[in-house]
């Protein structure tokens, strides 16, 4: 195994270190239990947006933590849910008296665990509520789920929803703005290596020197069938119809596309993956609006990427193009 | 070779059309030649600052075009200079008619043609001024290389220099200043695995299981040494005794640190390597009052990191800080 680490056991910790010390104007981290905190939390009478999950999926979450988009995050070891008190510390910690908004990757220890600290904030008097997202198109249920996997679309989420509550959405709009978002929205993904937990040390699966794992989830777990590594335009096919299979788009529709590498698919590769799916896009149709590409749901080294679609209209737009200042988005600011 | 292309070939183009459709409002692509170009190029009475350089280093140069950065960047093929007719066309096309500022990373074939552009830019009555960057510490010569390699620096360099172009400083203002930037800046990496050129289809170099090679160039040129892959304590050190041996820093001295990946390095353990680095130069006494973490310098999915530090004084700290509007960096807009 080859890392930049010092030890497997404190390499969470270790990187939340550094990450204070990069962003000092975003964020604060708390370190026992672990929290990433927006510079300014609490925010007096705005709903806290609060999400987390395993580490290893870097800039997810902390890196979305700041004005516009989450209040606090909270890192569990690596592809590890975060435990119920690293949750209750966040709410507790970026409680403005309106409400808080968990928003929960569908994973059964992640749902079970923020439910947990659910329950007792609500003993602490925080109104809280919890969405769960599931937008991963490629399989029903799967090694850590029960139903549908929650991957790139949760970055589109925690931007909206973000903005709603910055622009002073009560709580009950923050989550009916959070299902309408969860109706909308749609990803796939795909491997073409494995990656290495640090504590683990050994690649997580085995993929041969000219096959891809279509429908990869991002720890790694088991998609749909595996094919040959063929063209680019092949890859976003594999990843598209699904998408479009699952949400009808056709003439007119307004998505935002997002393409995302899973870590270790170089931007040049990106790009190009990124220029078919608008091609195939446009072909039928749809009207490509807003894009984001780039590593932003990542599988620590992984090679990979996955396509995620949202559909527009003009409120999600507005709220999307709204001002972020966090350490992996940032406009407006 | 396990790689989201559709031929090794048109790579480069496929992923600039990629690049257009996602950035509409920050850039236009120009295809033959091929130049990266300001939305809003040109821009009348400001001085242009062109950049460019072989492709596989994304987001490096094309992600820094874009209000307050480069008005063009010219990409090569993949780790090859740009053509000077590339170098000539970015030029006319972005000329305000007050002078244009070329950045060059000091390689051969990329210094000769830049040159060649300069001469045919001059004929045309463009006044053109070159400057040379040769950050890289680690070794004097190299194998496309008299002198340092041009790094990590670039980066800053591109943003310090735009920043004043937008300003309306003149041509002479700027050049001094890109002058006063390379007296300034220093940089080192280290690798612990190859990329793959897609026209190649192999690994540019081997390295053993546990080795890593310290002072790689970003083409994977030799560096100084292979050595165990250690603790990420041990690889900050390997980076940043030599810089501070070839700048020496202490007491009071401020400065801004990059910790740059170079690709396929993900952000959880770059974070921790950059809290390294605030440590061991927070222990010299030495003021880290800016920072800059992730892979903006990349080779490919290489495997490794740099650090880059310049030493900063007021009017630095400003022009860092002024707005920038582009794929790569955007702040303060």
């Amino acid at each position: 195994m080859k890392k930049i680490i010092n030890d497997p056991g404190t390499v969470v910790l270790d990187a939340l270190r550094g990450m204070a010390l990069a962003h000092p104007d975003l964020l604060r981290v708390r370190e026992d239990p672990a929290v990433i905190v927006r510079a300014e939390a609490p925010v007096p009478r705005k709903v806290a947006i609060v999400s987390g999950g395993g580490s290893g999926h870097e800039p997810l979450h902390g890196g979305f933590v700041g004005h516009g988009m989450l209040d606090a995050a909270c890192p569990g070891a690596v592809f590890t849910s975060p435990t119920p008190d690293q949750v209750a510390a966040a709410v507790s910690l970026t409680d403005g008296g309106v409400g808080t908004l968990l928003i929960v990757k569908n994973y059964t220890g992640d749902v079970l665990n923020f439910e947990t600290a659910a329950e007792l904030a609500a003993a602490d008097g925080v109104e809280v509520r919890t969405v769960v997202i599931g937008d991963d198109v490629a399989v029903r249920d799967s090694l850590h789920t029960a139903g549908r996997r929650g991957v790139g679309g949760t970055v589109l989420l925690e931007k909206i929803v973000g903005a709603a509550a910055e622009r002073g959405a009560s709580l009950e709009t923050c989550e009916e703005l959070a299902h309408r978002v969860l109706d909308r929205v749609r990803s796939m993904g795909l491997a073409l290596t494995s990656c290495t937990v640090p504590h683990v040390g050994e690649p997580t699966f085995a993929l041969g020197e000219d096959e891809m794992e279509v429908g990869i989830g991002i720890h790694g777990e088991p998609g749909r069938r595996r094919v040959p590594v063929g063209t680019a335009d092949d890859a976003v096919r594999h990843l598209l119809d699904p998408i479009l299979e699952d949400m009808p788009l056709g003439e007119g529709d307004r998505v935002l596309l997002f393409t995302n590498s899973t870590g270790g698919t170089p931007l040049i590769e990106l790009y190009v993956a990124h220029g078919v799916a608008e091609r195939l896009l446009a072909e039928r149709g749809v009207r490509v609006e807003r894009r984001l590409v780039g590593p932003y749901v990542t599988s620590l080294e992984m090679q990979g990427m996955s396509l995620t679609l949202l559909k527009l209209d003009d409120e999600l737009v507005e709220l999307w193009d709204a001002p972020v200042s966090t350490a992996a988005l940032r406009w407006g600011i």
